[in-house]
């Protein structure tokens, strides 16, 4: 598949220079095309009867299995969830924080995954987005290290191999910023998130979670999906490894949307990702004050000499699509394998004025 | 609206007598023209940008406004969640039930009501589905009773005026099988959930949950829709009402279909619901041991004289959706304000063979 092939896939770069899959990614012509004929099979067909169900089970477990692919991990480990804040709940929910306990976090995580914290009652240590602080504030009453892989606001890349204790306290990976656009390597984590709807451009919300050792994780936020049979007062018995996690009914249309997704992405993805990345910085770096460092991911922000806000709205303007980070006075510009070097110029264009 | 135009906006009502609005409700050509048009102006215009956000809060608040008007409240009680489960998880966390306390349920309640009970810890006591057996279960270490509306089982409808106590257990209520069937009463219910995509039609999953004092609920699943603003340890400022229970993401394409479902519902049809359940009571009356009284809910379940699984699929044989309840030796037939005397002649015609 050649760039242009590949990047042909989505109807609106031809006229938009969207560089916000940090938020969203652009959809695919495939997804869409999916999820309607899906759609209208539903519309004539109705949404139940044995073969329905049987499909919409087995849909399920092909986009099991294609997370599992992009994650490099079996199918056997990964629970299908909405989204990542789903992910962080069922993880910080199933391990039972409570007072007195204490989960170390970065200076830069997004409320999906602090807002959970914070609301387990444990004591949320904060420190700053480096591999060092991180492994300094880890006490023996630390029961979760809980960070992203990519820092939704700087786009810096933890080292997770570096954060890797044995005998330490589990670590659960908000995978939102890095899942599809860098290549993932889950050594080291024990939770890692997926948020299928930015870099992997499926249907919104769409997800996953990846648990290294399900037996170990108590499941107390249970869906239909977690029990192979049940008894009337909720007792029963779990399915095996990760698919007691999924967080509940995903709609057919949805599956066919992420199946055909899945698809669109060339085997060049994380190159050409880290090289239009790489590009961003140098269109940028004369212009800007450049935050991201190099060699990081795919995320490139920047501090305007302007108000973000009237920038972001000006560059809208002109079609050109990336987003503000509301109190820090950045603005994020996200590189994926789709992004062309006009995407980039019309960046530095519109910072021009 | 006649019967004829109000049934004809549900094109499987053509061919099937589509009779399982219990499990999934027939999707109306309204709900699919907005998913796709929402869905084509995606692909064109990408999923981010100031329009986009403000254009789906703006949904999101219609749809809040369209679930309060069939439960008959204000929208700031009104949640929006993606499924009866989910109300469910967000009540039975918020509660904190431990190990000591009890909860009260009957022994006709679907997995996500008791799934999440039996996880909390709590002892779940369980009894006859019945107003005063479940009355007498309650001591005064019940920190809940949760119990639906309709069983999804019997098709009987509990009485939860006869359930209120002022001085009690606050009450939970799944809403499943009632939400658009029968016209519903909050009176009683502290907490009352909205699987959208049975009786209101709507895309799936969709859903709400109504919270009588949303203050008085502690909110340990915070989405990122919880808060007004938040700090870096996770502390926010929640919105006020039940808004700070949303449960996550929708995606815009799905609310243009809820919204649009939620407008295709005749003013009479919680008459013709019930007319339909009764005519379909009298069809099989003479064939069947029906087992759902006169006069409570939409669902007519009866017990088959052979083998349930046989039956159902026969059935689906002739284009005629029903479903068996397993392990219950039970077929349920749902009948909605769009059921037609044919639909019911056509079970009858596949019962005697």
């Amino acid at each position: 598949m050649t760039f242009e092939e590949a990047r042909a896939q989505f109807p609106v770069l031809e006229r938009v220079a969207y560089l916000n899959a940090g938020s969203i990614g652009p959809l695919p012509r495939a997804a869409l095309e999916a999820e309607e004929a899906r759609l209208e099979r539903e519309l004539a067909e109705g949404r139940s009867g044995m073969q329905f169900v049987e499909e919409l089970l087995e849909a399920r477990e092909r986009v099991r299995t294609g997370m599992a692919a992009v994650l490099g991990t079996s199918p056997e480990l990964v629970a299908l969830v909405d989204s990542t804040s789903r992910g962080c709940q069922i993880v910080i929910a199933g391990l039972g924080l409570a007072a007195g306990d204490e989960v170390v976090t970065t200076d830069q995580e997004h409320f999906g995954l602090v807002g959970p914290l914070h609301a387990s009652g444990a004591r949320v240590v904060v420190v700053e987005a480096d591999e060092e602080a991180i492994a300094a504030a880890v006490t023996p009453r630390t029961r979760l290290v809980a960070l992203s892989h990519v820092l939704w606001t700087t786009g810096h890349r933890l080292d997770l191999a570096r954060l890797r204790r044995p005998q330490g306290p589990p670590l659960l990976v908000d995978g939102a910023q890095s899942v599809g656009a860098i290549e993932v390597d889950l050594d080291g984590a024990d939770f890692y998130t997926v948020s299928a709807q930015k870099w992997l451009c499926a249907p919104d919300p769409s997800g996953a979670l990846f648990v290294r050792d399900p037996e170990l994780l108590p499941l107390t936020l249970p869906s239909m999906f977690a029990q192979l049979s049940y008894e009337a007062d909720g007792s029963f018995a779990p399915k095996d490894g990760a698919r007691r996690f999924d967080s509940g009914w995903m709609a057919a249309p949805a599956l066919a949307g992420i199946e055909a997704a899945l698809g669109v992405h060339p085997e060049w993805r994380y190159e050409a990702g880290a090289a239009a990345a790489a590009r961003c910085r140098e269109v940028l770096g004369p212009l800007v004050d450049v935050v991201t460092p190099p060699g990081h991911a795919t995320l490139v922000s920047f501090r305007p000499s302007g108000d973000p806000t009237e920038l972001v709205a000006a560059l809208a303007e002109r079609d050109v699509v990336v987003r503000e980070l509301p109190g820090r006075n950045l603005v994020r510009v996200s590189c994926g394998w789709w992004t062309s070097d006009d995407d980039l110029r019309r960046v530095a264009d519109g910072l021009a004025g």
